[in-house]
């Protein structure tokens, strides 16, 4: 009971709605929505069995992901909230994908810029031999 | 009705299975925790709507949907199958920074090996001097 009215729970299905429902917290008569579509894809006795298997503190949250089920069912009648897991897992693997592809990238750059750098490494060790050229052609130009 | 025997559902809810059980298909006797659990979450009447609402062709995908719900509600009775969609969503965020930290790199790398190229190509364009001097030399050394 929420400010005298019943709640949308009690409302809907018709009965008294006693100062300790279980459902008038969640389920306010302003939003009678909220409780018909959960109440259409679960049952108001599943959905009270549920919340009465739950501590207080928990059941808030539950009531929300029941009626976040509740609505995808509604959207998708065949897949419900498994289609979305399903669309997420799709979206998962193309990103695990995308980012294999980057990160090989990037170690073939890197790999790469290693070897330029041993090369260079290489050209300095020989640059003696390229001065020993610049100082020796004068002589050969010159025998 | 399935090989004689009455399907999962018909047994559970100890009736009689007809010829065109809508529940027969889908539940075989064999595995009566898939109807239990369904039932357990969505009720067996709702469920009956549900398939109601489908084309034949779309019905055993619904029941392995809502089995896949209901077995995800009795492992987190809090979140169910709204708690995978959120730890999945949570997962694409994660993988989505990744691949823009991994693209930012690569972008990066890119940027610098267009700078180095430039630089290279603005030693080609002075390398005629180096290469003066090295003509120049002998004429040096040679007056």
């Amino acid at each position: 009971m929420a400010g005298g009215s019943p709640c949308a729970s009690c409302k809907l299905l018709r009965r008294r709605c006693a100062k300790d429902c279980i459902f008038a917290p969640y389920f306010p008569p302003e939003d009678p929505h909220k409780f018909a579509i959960v109440h259409k894809v679960f049952g108001a006795s599943n959905v009270n069995k549920m919340l009465q298997e739950l501590p207080d503190y928990q059941r808030a949250d539950a009531v929300s992901s029941l009626v976040y089920e509740a609505n995808a069912r509604k959207r998708d009648p065949v897949y419900g909230s498994v289609g979305i897991i399903s669309y997420l897992q799709n979206q998962i693997s193309q990103l695990q994908m995308q980012l294999a592809f980057a990160e090989a990238e990037l170690l073939c750059i890197r790999m790469q810029q290693e070897r330029s750098l041993a090369n260079q490494h290489v050209i300095d060790i020989h640059e003696p031999s390229s001065l020993f050229c610049a100082t020796a052609s004068p002589a050969f130009l010159n025998p």
